[in-house]
């Protein structure tokens, strides 16, 4: 078993408010986060996934294949976007990084499957000050 | 002669477009960062300042002083916030990293006066590809 | 479950020796990390604690809540302090990174507990080239 | 249980390639990463090692006793060498990340195990957007 | 006037000596770094430009055509080669970053001008210890 | 002209004070920095020298030699010691990290002349969020 680990990167728009609370409410809970005219980041994206080595080829899977998956399946549905307003997966939720991580792991986890792996950890950066991951359940 | 810099840090959604031209002409020159529902960053900010030291101190500026001043005059008027709507030093302007730190430039200026040293250098990291630096002239 | 981590950072001097021990024990032992005059450090410290997310609000655990809980209780009694002498809650110990980490641990424990999360792991970075790592047991 | 890790670094030139396979076929798998000409890395090597504090010392293991087992039995061999060529342990291997952090694991185990610890992870960074972790099985 | 900083990054091998001195003289002279089985790095290369903002646009230059440049001139010549085998405008060089650093500068200066900039500085970064500037003269 | 620039690091322990002022009156400027049980700093000093490039060897100066000379002249006389105490050339001096880039330049002046190149500029960073240089003058 062995595990790999790409790095790609988004810059994005968000804000953090449920719409049945009062911007009171909002501004109580999530403090500037909450700002109706939006803020943003510049995320970073890791992605482990883990599983036997090819003998054939000395590779778990090809970092092209697994680059080009997390580009399509992931960063070019974020990227210099609205995470709110123009990101399917992400409609409907409170965007914390928390949700973000894990509405990530299912957009990702039949893909990697298909190329051979399995997904291990889905983590988000979203300042040097923290971040968030999650392994699946 | 001693340099001292000092970086401070924000958040950002923004958008890069001219009223005055098409959807299609922004699209064009400014990409993806002209999406209407904005996009943002994690922007680091970093302020030189020049001067002789104080034999009495040994500082050419207190750095408690030199970041209150850079948290009053810019952070808390960018971090997450929206800098084409809600910063009043870039009302109208093209919102370029180069724009950016010339308008965070003549927001320091006097202010770094009044803590007897000269402003030397606003240096502006967008993501870890680029940056922009303005010298003020 | 998901995992958070909250970054903190400190500076301080310590000395590690033993006082049962001669001068040229301690120094065949711990190097200049014994120095009798003290050295210091820029420490990070990272938290990470798990448990699930909050369906009311997206978070774990309010990031704000977590770091003020780590400044109280870590940070404010180790910054800008001599770690030999002025912490409580490492006093008589031996200052390496292994009981620094299992100290801080100990200091945090109920305290996140009462956030609502369980404490994963206690991280200290005393260089760019070593850090410990501690995760309970 | 403890966890320390040490990081090491090392430049060396390397190529992906089969030699039972056609240039056609190396260059379709492995890209310009099987250029006959060589091409090279910085390698940052980081190695975790776990136990049980030594209440005597404080420590689970000196880091100067972790550091020179990692120099003498990994760094040198590697370190300004080409990895195809020069280093006995990868003969013969196709030299992915993966395999290297293999090799490089059981060139560590038993020194790390008279050290008094017991080796639990090695990881690779190759570049900044990825990065490889072995954990023993 | 503004400067623009653009980062790009590339891995290569290289081997520094002067084909009329012996093994042992290279050997002295340039250490490990002459091994004559090559070793590599992964280089950063830091191109700033300078020149006054086109208040059309707000740019000094557009990023993606600095970027294209310098793609096209240095990085599709330079990434995964031979620096001493396959770089046209490094043949019979001494493979010094001092070296490497002013052969780029003379790649990039006319293209710059044609983005309408000036070309203000070429930074190498070999290793997070050690890099070379060249301003022009 | 050519500029390189060699990082070195040091921690040390050091309190900013003046012996002919009351504590309040230190702790009133100099704040937590006072501390009259010392703290301390992981330092990197970066130091920037200038000259022409040997043509016999390519290299402006052999890094060899001035990390040899950082080491003997500064390193070695400050790392993991007490700046107040034990640094012969900090001795009476107000430790700011000012003070600090000043003293190291009058050590490495005329070493870096002796190795046929030119200082140019000592920079220190105390921590993430600041710095210091000094150009001589």
């Amino acid at each position: 078993m062995i595990y790999i680990t790409r790095r790609e990167r988004f810059s994005a728009a968000h804000r953090m408010f449920r719409e049945d609370w009062t911007d009171e409410k909002n501004q109580d809970l999530y403090g500037n986060c909450s700002n109706p005219n939006w803020h943003g980041h510049n995320y970073e994206l890791f992605v482990t996934v883990k599983g036997s080595i090819n003998p054939e080829t000395g590779y778990l899977v090809n970092l092209k294949d697994l680059s080009r998956l997390l580009q399509n399946a992931v960063i070019e549905k974020m990227d210099h976007k609205n995470l709110n307003i123009e990101v399917d997966f992400l409609k409907g939720k409170i965007l914390t990084s928390e949700n973000i991580a894990i509405a990530i792991w299912h957009e990702l986890n039949f893909g990697i499957q298909s190329l051979g792996a399995e997904l291990h950890c889905v983590k988000i950066i979203e300042t040097e000050n923290n971040y968030v991951e999650y392994f699946g359940n």
